[in-house]
């Protein structure tokens, strides 16, 4: 869409039609929902076919099987597709949400309520999914955004990305609130254009999370690593802790919340690593183990650099420490802030775990694998933060808006407020929204 | 406080402390601030001494009146700081609230809970009290800080942050939670310091704030200038109109959220225009028109480069628009998305304003100078933000936190939510906050 227009000019109308968009109600956007669902399933042939033709390719130039497999877009993707169109478009829209309310005097009132950010640019990896995501999030945002997906996927993205817009324009969006960007280098363009763009949220391998970030003074939502650890304290119930442990590793490896290095309490290491190896072994898991691991189990030993790994394979690091103290420290020394999990019957002994590790999932007795927005219950997902500020963790809806002040008076001046026989501010909380016109 | 070692062995200390901060109660918290009320007051002849020699260098070095002004640290400020101690004691505890909670499935319970970033970097300008503060902001949010005050301020800064820090410490804080930064190199090595300080929070002149800004890849929360608008619509009652203008530009000219563009709709111009002359000719501020305004009143004519103008002075530039459109566009082009007001009496004219004016706090019928910290009733705030992402406008304690997903289960695998017989999440929201242990 971005055509023969440079990237700033795409910018530039982007932040034109993100200007409008603040002003969008909730039907227009619902209705534009509703009539991109329709139009993915009245064109499906034609998506189907720009896919077959990205497969074709994607077979001619060997790319690897998971990516190829990740390329996909048949019935059962569109079905999936729509049924998440559906559930969006049944949420309520978080713009305009009053988020407090005060009156500060009498006749004069403010209120902080929710507003999109603005221009979003979103680079996502190669599944064509994500850009029906990603777009109808922005929409129903009310944000505008520039995409840039996956290469292997062009075809695809350039059909879905065609419909969604133009139905969207049918349905009263604004021009150019969503451009597609063609290449790397409109990309790192992209990354220059601070005062048009307002935020970057980059999906996909780890180096290139990082490239953006180190690239970028615009603000970056999102995460280069998943360093995530499994804690099995020492009271730790064998059968959970193997049983999560494996669930953490294996259920799906390539994954940034899977687990990379697992912790046991000294106190439960002669019981546990058996039984840990036993099931990693039939799972093909090879661990690499601390010299006190090695005393239990046979199993390789861990160098440093496997601490900070994020092996996204079917390798394990394991380490066994003689406290939580010493649990919590090597969690917040080597790992990436994402998801931590300890196992353990003691709440108390759980609430230090969650309280002191510095990451944006901690969880008790679960798997590392739940952090994730639609398991939160978030609706979708634009991605997972380590962030420490704006949003963290798993990214929904909320991650892309922003507030506004909006004071309501009736001519006052702050000299009212001043010096002698000044007016006092009254401070009530109000128990009501931002008022309708 | 970080005397021969390194900003970075600083920040280091600091980052351990944060860690350490996550898990400090209310209670430590508060009785660590009534001892500082108490601590202040009780050395109150030390640090009046220290503040007079601040004072006499000020003069020996012919500091500008207006500084000078702002160092003065006397019985009266003291009383004002102590103040601002009891009311921020009294106030709830803002980290561990529960922002939203939701059973993932019978015994699965999500809970998303404010907690403290971790390290932030303070740099403010020369008044003392600003130190005291932004320290028991950052005590009560459990944030660690690295604070740099302005050069003029040192001997007073000195005493009161050693005042700050020793009682905390014997209240129970951890070591390095607040350090004072020496010197601007301090401040430019604490700009390379991504991983270890969290946030940057800069305050003081607007060169000095966009040098931070561009000197960091660390998140920074401020705003770098405040090019605010007054906008009377076509229909403004002129009395009020003149009012809220003067109130404005004049009441405090020095400050961000002062008016330096004033925008008046054509069908208004004639009547408000001479009334608005006379009142500022009668508070010394010269007036710089565009051409249609220099048709109705004798006044000079505005260039360019008056429309981008951030005067914090005795200057008005003076607009007349065709259509409240022009208006909010000018605003949106032109202004630095402050704070920007409306005149009108029309809720649905004040409406379009408030929502197309892209910019931290949009007023109807009130001053610009009504956006502050205080005035929203925050209870004290560290900075008025620009930023579109995580905070805008006037920043108090909720701006200083973030939140972690706290899960907690009884053993729950991925897999047991997968493929067939698959148990289903059921994300109901739940009415109640974080369990206590």
């Amino acid at each position: 869409m971005s055509g023969n227009s440079s990237v700033r000019t795409a910018a530039e109308k982007a932040k034109r039609a993100a200007l409008i968009m603040q002003g969008l109600d909730s039907r227009t956007k619902d209705r534009a929902l509703e009539a991109i669902r329709e139009a993915l399933e009245k064109n499906k042939t034609q998506i189907f076919a720009a896919n077959q033709a990205d497969l074709e390719r994607a077979q001619k130039e060997n790319l690897a099987l998971p990516l190829a497999k990740r390329l996909v877009f048949n019935e059962a993707k569109l079905a999936e597709t729509t049924e998440g169109l559906r559930s969006l478009t049944s949420l309520p829209d978080p713009v305009g949400r009053t988020l407090s309310a005060v009156e500060l005097d009498s006749g004069l009132e403010l209120y902080k309520v929710a507003c999109p950010i603005g221009v979003l640019g979103i680079i996502f990896e190669s599944r064509p999914d994500a850009l029906i995501q990603i777009g109808s999030l922005a929409l129903k945002s009310g944000n505008a955004v520039l995409l840039k997906g996956g290469r292997e996927a062009k075809e695809t993205n350039e059909i879905l990305a065609r419909l969604i817009y133009d139905t969207s324009l049918a349905s009263g969006f604004p021009e150019g609130w969503l451009q597609l960007l063609e290449s790397r280098e409109d990309v790192a363009a992209m990354l220059e254009l601070d005062g048009l763009v307002d935020l970057i949220i980059p999906r996909g391998s780890n180096e290139f999370v990082r490239y953006i970030m180190d690239h970028t003074s615009i603000p970056v939502l999102g995460h280069a690593e998943g360093v995530c650890h499994l804690y099995a304290a020492g009271d730790a119930d064998t059968a959970m802790a193997v049983r999560l442990a494996v669930d953490s590793k294996c259920q799906y490896v390539a994954v940034c919340n899977a687990m990379e290095t697992l912790l046991v309490h000294s106190a439960a290491a002669q019981a546990f690593l058996p039984e840990l190896k036993k099931a990693m072994n039939e799972k093909g898991v090879e661990l690499r183990g601390c010299e006190k691991t090695g005393q239990i189990i046979d199993c390789a030993r861990a160098a440093e650099a496997d601490w900070r790994a994020e092996y996204l394979d079917l390798i394990l690091a394991v380490k066994v420490v003689e406290s939580d103290e010493e649990a919590v420290s090597h969690i917040n020394a080597y790992g990436s802030h994402h998801t931590d999990a300890i196992v353990t019957a003691d709440r108390k002994r759980a609430e230090y775990f969650l309280t002191y590790v510095d990451s944006a999932d901690v969880f008790w007795n679960t798997s590392t694998r739940f952090s994730d927005g639609f398991v939160f219950g978030l609706g979708a997902e634009v991605g997972i933060s380590t962030n420490k500020i704006h949003a963290r963790g798993p990214v929904g809806m909320e991650g892309l808006l922003i507030y506004k002040w909006k004071l309501l008076g009736s001519g006052q001046a702050i000299a009212d407020y001043k010096g002698a026989g000044a007016r006092k501010f009254t401070h009530k909380k109000l128990d009501k929204p931002y008022p309708a016109q």
